[in-house]
């Protein structure tokens, strides 16, 4: 009863917003957007000024081997394992100024505000850069927050190379952002505030999204082999045209999401025609496909159907049709007494919210592995991110940075 | 009666393969193909070496302002307008040995046997070369021909540039093969060789196609913009995905030819999608579109399929589909009485025979518009053309340039 009549503890969102600008003019594009790719020099410059701002705020400052940056401010009770949030600051090549580096510049702000009122924490609290997790750069993507949590050996990401042939570890190096191996400490609780990268808040018209967890994922490359032939003289029931295989399977692929609403996924993004010509016969098509869902069974429900319609396209069309699955994320729910804690934060404060599910990968999937985690969505102008025009409200950037240190709170408890 | 029992004449098809691997010697590529591009040195080299064949056959040779080649053959009468027969010299960047090629040298073949046979025409005969029929380096397509007939004007054409901002009249002179303007002169009939470039033949054992005519054509240019958006969180139904749109766009494509069989064709040959990144809803995307039929109802009522497909996806999708028609070639019949000819001499000859319809174009085409025309196919390996390892057959060739020669020397008249 005491909590509710006090005044809640606030952020600062104008101190906020400001380290967002500053941030985001390091590899400030013409078109208001950012390009800041992982562990370039530009990305450095990032993580230096973050670094600079951390201990600013009275933080310590160590890097594991894959470059992770973990800022921390000390609780009462050291021993405990912390109370963690965090995100990343690379971007896509045409990438924005929210995405990522609003998790962490929430997370330093939760710090700032936490030391201007004076609070103490029991536990330790800690914000994190991840290394790559755009994978714009090098393969695969979460590479930081993967290594951190097993998901791959330290070894076979620094091998992995970028299109010009320089190496993680190379590029790590050049940074000067290569710490020493560690043994991955315990968490206590894992916070992640990010854009929703999607237009169901603002459809909504609510502030907070409260996630309830990650869509799981199967990749694939699809090859399709026909027979290339000259568009004139080849009568049409001697055709084996690869691009009406790869239409067909287009179509049935978004099917196999439309039969599943409203949280199941079915996308092709990229496809490749050969030899491209106006009046030759598609005689090749190499296509992507990208399938989630929100719960394991049925994601294996739309592997199959995508495996047997690429066999009975093949069939009746007479070409080859290979399929090979490159990446698999399983569901990944979030805790439900942090989800719960994010909800209560959210209502307390008065902001509306709405339980969202995560479609995007984050580092907060990885770390669920590991740890009680949640996230909080906020609001980005037309759902649109992984673009320069990339957009967000200041009120609600701060709306999501106080459920953020709420739930944190409430989590590393306040020292009496 | 007295032909029937003469033994007719025959070309000899030793000397026209010896001809045909000589002149594909110029420009031959490591996988037994041809790259001699329009107006390069190559093109000069072969245009060079025909020349010298020609002169050596006693020919006189002229050239005109687009680089056309006139080998004439005198016959008695030389104010009347000549029997010609031709075809192009120029490659696809990938070709073959035969497409085009064939169709000169087997005129070549036709004069050679006719002087071997000591046998005057009562008309001249001319074996032409026309420039850049391929289109690859320099569009458009069947420029010499098309500036012949008035297709197009020699300005226009002298203009047009290639890749490397190298004007068609550059190039020409510095091929040497830049002539003086003429009016063109009548032309009494016209004939053309050629490999079918298509399947048909083959599957149907044929030797001889007697060609009918070609089909018209409509090409476009198609572009589709919806909305780029995250794979991820975008949900289904508020997707505008432009690449689902082209899908269900190249199926009706197809649909519209399959309704209006044997004859007509509806090809989507090239596609991109934009961006074309695994896990983001193409935005963009534009492709073409390859519409042929017999006549020229049909293919308008295949152009007003397609626009009104066009619409109706634009709207179901909430996305716009913006459709330019590119080119048009209307339906071209050739000359009755020419056809029957051609049907005659293959049979008279004993070789087997089908009529077919050309779904490619040709010289002859354009040639049909200001003379009485018709083509001769013979068999391509597998239908393939514009292909490295498009191959004919030696006899294959032989018969056709038989029945050629027979064509000609029926319009040409024999001078008694």
């Amino acid at each position: 009863m005491m909590e509710m009549m006090s005044k809640p503890l606030c952020v600062n969102g104008a101190r906020l917003w400001q380290s967002l600008m500053d941030l985001a003019a390091i590899g400030a594009t013409p078109k208001g957007g950012v390009c800041r790719l992982a562990l370039t020099d530009l990305d450095r410059q990032a993580r230096d000024l973050f670094v600079h701002w951390a201990k600013e705020a009275g933080c310590t400052v160590r890097i594991d081997a894959i470059g992770n940056i973990f800022a921390r401010r000390v609780g009462r009770n050291n021993e405990l394992p912390p109370v963690m949030t965090g995100s990343h600051i690379d971007t896509q090549p045409t990438g924005g100024k929210f995405d990522g580096n609003y998790g962490v510049m929430a997370g330093l702000e939760v710090l700032r505000s936490l030391n201007d009122a004076g609070i103490e924490t029991e536990m330790p609290m800690e914000v994190v850069v991840w290394t790559n997790e755009e994978g714009s750069r090098f393969v695969p993507v979460m590479m930081g927050s993967g290594v951190f949590v097993g998901a791959f050996t330290l070894p076979e990401v620094l091998a992995q190379q970028d299109a010009q042939g320089i190496s993680v570890e190379q590029a790590l190096s050049s940074s000067g952002y290569a710490g020493s191996p560690t043994v991955t400490p315990p968490v206590h609780a894992y916070f992640e505030a990010h854009i929703e990268q999607g237009p169901v808040l603002e459809a909504n018209d609510c502030v907070i999204g409260v996630v309830q967890g990650a869509l799981g994922q199967r990749w694939y490359n699809v090859v399709i082999n026909g027979m290339e032939s000259h568009a004139g003289p080849t009568p049409m029931e001697l055709r084996r045209d690869a691009l009406l295989a790869a239409s067909e399977l287009t179509l049935a692929i978004n099917r196999f999401a439309l039969d599943r609403l409203p949280h199941a996924r079915g996308t092709v993004g990229a496809m490749d025609v050969f030899p491209n010509s106006r009046n030759v016969i598609p005689g090749r098509v190499t296509m992507t496909v990208d399938l989630r869902a929100p719960d394991d069974a049925m994601l294996l429900a739309m592997d199959t159907a995508l495996r047997q319609t690429c066999a009975s396209i093949a069939k009746a069309r007479q070409l080859t049709i290979d399929l090979d699955q490159v990446v698999y994320f399983p569901p990944q729910p979030f805790t439900p007494e942090l989800v719960e804690g994010i909800r209560s934060a959210a209502q307390a404060q008065g902001y509306s919210s709405m339980d969202v599910i995560s479609g995007a990968g984050h580092d907060a999937v990885y770390l669920a592995r590991v740890a009680p985690t949640a996230m909080v969505f906020v609001p980005c102008a037309g759902g649109i991110s992984h673009n320069e025009i990339e957009d967000a409200e200041p009120a609600h950037l701060e709306a999501g940075c106080n459920v953020l240190l709420q739930g944190m709170l409430s989590s590393a408890g306040v020292a009496i």
